[in-house]
């Protein structure tokens, strides 16, 4: 059901009219919502009906059955989705409104040059003064968006736009899509690092595996802001928060289980790393290959690594073969990987996270009786492992105390405090992390973040955090 | 009276205090604006003085001065300009809140890979669904800020917000600092390419020359949309504005007019370039070495062009000593360059346009009496020429008709629309421009460019301009 239009009917005041209105959406497959009444004249009314889809091919078919019901007039048909897009999702504003000569004159020349000398002067005043203390630039080349692939940097923007809403949404942060068209780590490293002077932050977003990797652990080194790529880490940190709770429902250890771990890509590395360093000690990855094993290395940098540090016995096969016994699945890979008699053949009480978006590994309801967790990426089921968990709270921390990064501890404190956020009261197989939409989510894994960054020396804030407001407002004059 | 702080003080209740005050600030050289009542007992009471200042030394003496007065207690210095850049100037809005699941699912994943995809298989929608039809990237490398000069990327970025805020002020358009790193032209132009997919146009900004002419063409090259160097453009458009105005107001034709410009930057060339298209035939460019001529060839290739296409009769000598006879000075150079002496040499009522800020060339008060019409780049005297008449229309303009660049076409039309909304009752040698805050000035500015695009063929909206709203609506499904 995610095609969502409205329908502007102009409808005869005929008694049973609407009722065939309905009777048709019935027949081509909608799912009808609200209906709203627009207009009225003694002859006829002016309706909008909400209606849900499957597909595009179900709302063709329907507005023409509609058009052929006498008394019927089909005035316009709005898709919901692509109103919210018109002319965009995000806009600049201004934080303070011009009203006049001084006002110009404080914001631009003369007076803002002031502002720049104070900058050159100290270039640590540059997170007060600008947009850069709160402003993070979502970063993409287009190669991978969602489930689409390599749509390119044009078709990306939309996606980066719906990350900038969450970003100011949830953290109240700034962020900034840039869509490259460019594709070598050479040339995407080039352009981030010199974009990077306005930025407070970079957020890596939806480019493929393996040149991620190394995107992101140059910039790493070449910049001193956090560079971050949510598909690994935002990934990683909801995955880890969400296992460390299932493993308590199931009453199982980290370090005794069996985990397979199917996608060996952006987020498959990153949850085993962050799986080793949480203290899961039998971790078997698949690809598309089956279970990587050191001894058929892999060519990929990545997946060396995995090789390196995973599968100690060398096991080898499918997923549906290694599978047999497992603790844990946690699937990042595709749709319908597995059935339930492979869940059936996993160990008592099995954990199985099939995150492969929109459609999962392996449908929750085949296997509502069998699993002893289950949780996916959707938020038609319970336990809905979604980034927008980490990624707001995660950079909300590193801002406010001017990291130089975001290191594993940092992603490990946001990991920790989301799992510690569903009590041992609430936690159950259906309640393993917390909501979208709690609001103190954010403040939690922001504040676990930045104490994080103090104990491992990143954080930069320490120069001027006694009495801010007080010295915010004189530093001028002193 | 650059420096403006509101001081904060604690008075007690005594007869006299606010007075002595006062006279303390009059005897600092302060200058007293409003004085507010902020709060009260029955012992003392709370107020904020506004104050305007010369310098951050006046200030300080006024400070130990006041802590001086018995009953008088400074209990905040807020600097007025600083104040207004606590944090930044400009945010990221989203233009649609997210109210539940069900916006985060029409914003975001799912719903939002329909758009991509949509966009991904018709590349021109990108226009409509996204930022890009109403977002400019301004560029900059922080090496020839305001009048600082060359203070590197952060420092510039208070001046690129600052932008941004006239960019949404005055055209609605959501304008992005892009403050760069690197230097190179090669580096310059590689980054923005690689960035211009989000963007509807790129405005260059505070680019030292002669890097900024190579880069503005070879940018225009490599990209579909409009790149801009409103160094360049945005103060030829606005000069020649005025002058156009001017020679009405001392009734000089321009192809008969000796023109002296000072300074062969940014400035200098375009507006040489725009003056010779708008029909002037005798301008002389002056550099701090004097007066460019075609047998004393420069190095630099924009003061070569100079050189090829003024001063045919190849004039030599210094400023001072080629303005003898001019009827023009158009000055984009130093401060004090000129005098009074000077300016009396120049022919019989000589235009002045001495541009330099905040120090013009020559002082508009020392050649009151002797000059035809004089313009400055400052808000303080008659006929300022600021850019912000031309840049905000130019770009609206630009990016309603999805212009492919902004051609010297479009230039000359803003210019002369500018001039043209001065009315000859209004004429005069105190108002040869419109002020800044004059609303018709942006809308006019961009119907003229849009028409100069269209009739220049460099516009692709005519694709879908019909009917716009309904096709909108409707396009997802059709």
């Amino acid at each position: 059901m995610s095609l969502n239009v409205t329908i502007r009917l102009k409808l005869t005041n005929q008694p049973g009219t609407l009722a065939q209105v309905l009777a048709v959406i019935a027949a081509e497959g909608g799912n009808l919502g609200s209906i709203d009444l627009v207009s009225a004249t003694s002859d006829y009314k002016v309706r909008e009906l909400m209606v849900w889809f499957n597909d595009q091919e179900d709302l063709v078919g329907l507005i023409n059955a509609l058009e052929k019901i006498p008394g019927v007039q089909v005035m316009q048909v709005a898709d919901r989705v692509f109103i919210k897009h018109l002319g965009g999702k995000i806009e600049i504003k201004a934080k303070r409104d011009i009203h006049g000569r001084e006002d110009l004159g404080l914001v631009y020349t003369p007076g803002v040059a002031r502002v720049s000398r104070a900058i050159a002067n100290d270039p640590e005043t540059v997170y007060r003064l600008t947009m850069k203390g709160n402003s993070v630039a979502i970063v993409t080349d287009g190669t991978a968006v969602l489930g689409l692939g390599n749509v390119g940097p044009q078709a990306a923007l939309p996606v980066m736009e719906g990350k900038a809403v969450l970003f100011k949404k949830f953290a109240g942060i700034d962020a900034i899509p840039l869509c490259l068209n460019v594709h070598s780590v050479k040339e995407i490293v080039d352009t981030v690092a010199a974009c990077a002077p306005a930025f407070g932050g970079i957020n890596l977003e939806d480019i493929a595996a393996p040149r991620c990797f190394a995107i992101e652990e140059e910039l790493s080194r070449r910049l001193d802001i956090p560079v971050f790529h949510d598909d690994q880490h935002g990934t990683a940190v909801v995955t880890v928060a969400g296992l460390l709770n299932a493993l308590r429902v199931v009453n199982k250890r980290i370090d005794k289980v069996k985990i397979v771990v199917s996608g060996a890509g952006a987020a498959g590395v990153a949850i085993t790393r962050m799986l080793l360093s949480t203290g899961a000690r039998h971790i078997v990855v698949c690809d598309s290959k089956g279970a990587i094993s050191r001894d058929n290395m892999p060519e990929i940098d990545s997946k060396k690594w995995l090789a390196l540090h995973t599968n100690e016995r060398c096991v080898h096969g499918s997923l549906r073969e290694v599978i047999q016994g497992a603790d844990v699945f946690i699937g990042v890979s595709a749709p319908g990987l597995l059935h339930r008699d492979d869940v059936l053949r996993m160990a008592e009480k099995p954990v199985v996270f099939a995150l492969a978006n929109p459609e999962p590994e392996v449908e929750p309801r085949e296997i509502l009786d069998i699993a002893g967790v289950i949780a996916t990426g959707r938020s038609d089921f319970p336990n809905q492992i979604n980034n927008v968990l980490a990624f707001p709270g995660i950079f909300r921390g590193a801002l406010d105390c001017h990291a130089r990064m975001i290191n594993n501890e940092m992603c490990l404190a946001a990991a920790r405090v989301l799992a510690d956020m569903v009590t041992p009261e609430q936690l159950s197989p259906e309640y393993i992390i917390p909501s979208v939409f709690n609001e103190e989510v954010c403040p939690a894994v922001a504040r676990a973040v930045q104490q994080a960054a103090r104990s491992t020396g990143v954080s930069r804030r320490y120069l001027y955090e006694d009495n801010e407001q007080g010295k915010l407002l004189n530093f001028a004059t002193t």
